[in-house]
């Protein structure tokens, strides 16, 4: 197997345990370097810190997958780590759907899998894990008999690693457009061309939250793609709730959804642009009991992390103006490339802008089956808030 | 009415909402000032700024009540604030048990009342609150008709303001020794000797964060105090449960408390100094799945911060060492001279000292009846955190 060893000053984020190492960070290489192959990683003085998989192409040039010298990397490996993942959702309580594996948060660089019940659908974003696919799926089978695998792997961030964007099934075709349940509702999944990998777990939790403030309340929801928080909302017993979005798509989806629930009386969904709605109702004084804001991440790059800035604050100063006194901002954010403190800061100035006073009820982060480890920062990536606003 | 004015340069903090205002950010005063008074505030140009209680003795000299000009300070105001606290506390689910007003956070500085479904403790700590008491008291009674309210102004803080220190019935005498539900469980609460108000409500939604994670487990409790928590792993299903605390009274409680929520089988207390016992279990190996940490503040005062830390650090790195390769620490930290920031540094501290990796399931404020404000740093003061220890 090939060696490679780490330069004599190893990286802190190496040895906290951050499972990346980039091209800079080698010394040399003792042996072939075949893109996706595992290799070994020394120290300077070859003291072993972990087996990996190697990728040229990249820019992370190594991912850790172990640092248990014992530890082969195989398909009992594969079969052994999704084991642990499930046992661990489990102990927290997840019975139906999770995200299995989420990443780097679970020794599986560049691996994602949710379950929503009996089906799958996973990512496999490096060529080094793309190259376990057989494995993961064979893994998945074993433990779960599941009713079908999809991989959504139509994303980006692969042809970085010289991997071809794709999307279908890994075993036989199913139908994909499943219903899952959750919080005691249910939802229409479209895991072959929803968004992501067709269902938000990672807010799953924070659904849940809302459940007192919006008891015969009035509830906007803008961003509300198919209209999971709106349809909380109704569940939860809201009077009235809208929920907008800027797809077509998503709000029939979002009718689906609250039809399936009995809740089409009470929720109502309209395809509109919600910047310019919010805009034009504050100007015609339209107000809320809560309004709750959900959106996209505005920007993937740190360079254009001015214009999340700017997104962020608009929306949150047009929904708090959108709030009767007293009222509820329900408001998340997805991109790591906003880190919590920076999240509350541009609330604080939106509330400064809009003139209003805020006092928190809760500030969360993703759904637990998608932990957080402080060493890996993109671990932390979503900011759920609730204020009271006057 | 007395009229303050305040220098001309405005503290950012009063500019922001923050209603203390320290005696050296005033300029000059027009009329007599009494401890205890309410006085009108204004800004060096004359413009209103607020009204409030004054007392030259604290080094707080004014504490604002309302910045609105057509706000008078009388029964009527109490009535009316104490109405709004508890339709909020109803909004976010509340029922029978909360903290009623949380001081500062309920525009109501140095006044906390706590509410035990048909009982109140409260506690005026500043001299120009503890004028109102008689129409606080008749503000609950005319919104709740409790069957008693009990003032536990027994704290050293109250001297600072020239008050003395006392407890005692506010209105007809009853049995000090309640029963609360909380969770589905029962509690023995002795508003009259027990900490604080008696109870501690702070934690009373954390209580449930610990549902899955005790599920057949063996569970340590450090700091039990009356064993709340203890209860709650023995109701969540947990296999075993110890509970320690250095106070002989405590454990006491803490047993009755577990015979009424029918766990004393499950449950076991043990009245001894929980740093001794943690360092000697360390040594004999013992281990479990769940620890459990909720000390007191170990300081109270900005200059022995570093003996808070280090008592922070020592109890987590022993809780650490005693959990099992995947086990749960529920560790947690009441004072806010110790911010979010900083314990999770300790914790991380804790871990790299007892070499362990840390996953977090979630990292939690107190509980939503103690809401909290942004620019009022003392409202954020309770850090629950769940981590997986491996």
């Amino acid at each position: 197997m090939t060696k490679v060893f780490l330069k004599k000053k190893i990286q802190q984020r190496v040895l906290l345990g951050h499972p990346w190492i980039f091209g800079n960070e080698v010394g040399n290489v003792d042996g072939p370097v075949n893109a996706g192959d595992i290799v070994e990683v020394f120290t300077h003085q070859g003291l072993f810190v972990g087996r990996g998989y190697i990728n040229p192409q990249s820019q992370i040039l190594v991912r850790l997958l172990t640092r248990d010298k014992e530890e082969a990397i195989d398909a009992a490996f594969f079969h052994r780590r999704l084991q642990k993942a499930w046992d661990y959702r489990r102990k927290l309580g997840y019975v139906e759907n999770c995200r299995l594996i989420f990443g780097e948060a679970d020794e599986m660089p560049a691996l994602i899998i949710d379950k929503f019940n009996d089906y799958f659908v996973l990512q496999t974003l490096a060529l080094g894990m793309d190259r376990w696919k057989g494995a993961i799926v064979d893994a998945l089978n074993s433990i779960f008999s599941p009713k079908g695998i999809y991989e959504r792997n139509d994303v980006p961030v692969r042809e970085l690693e010289g991997l071809p964007q794709q999307k279908g099934f890994l075993g036989a075709p199913f139908d994909t457009n499943i219903i899952l349940r959750e919080n005691g509702l249910q939802f229409n999944v479209d895991i072959e061309n929803g968004q992501k990998t067709g269902y938000f777990l990672d807010q799953q939790d924070n659904r849940r939250a809302i459940e007192h403030i919006v008891k015969g309340a009035d509830v906007l929801e803008a961003f509300c793609y198919t209209g999971t928080f709106s349809c909380h909302a109704g569940y939860y017993g809201a009077k009235s709730v809208l929920g907008l979005d800027i797809s077509e798509h998503a709000v029939n989806t979002a009718r689906r959804n609250a039809q399936l629930n009995n809740l089409e009386e009470v929720c109502q969904f309209q395809a509109v642009n919600a910047f310019d709605a919010l805009k034009q109702w504050t100007r015609e004084g339209k107000q809320f009991d809560v309004v709750i804001l959900d959106p996209p991440a505005f920007t993937k790059s740190r360079e254009n992390i001015q214009k999340a800035i700017t997104g962020y604050k608009e929306i949150n100063l047009r929904g708090m103006k959108l709030l009767k006194p007293g009222g509820f901002l329900v408001t998340a954010s997805c991109t790591n490339l906003v880190p919590p403190s920076l999240f509350l800061e541009i609330i604080e100035m939106a509330a400064k802008d809009a003139k209003k006073k805020l006092r928190q009820v809760t500030f969360q982060t993703q759904s637990q089956d998608h932990p957080i480890l402080w060493n890996i920062e993109n671990t932390t990536y979503l900011k759920f808030l609730i204020v009271e606003v006057s």
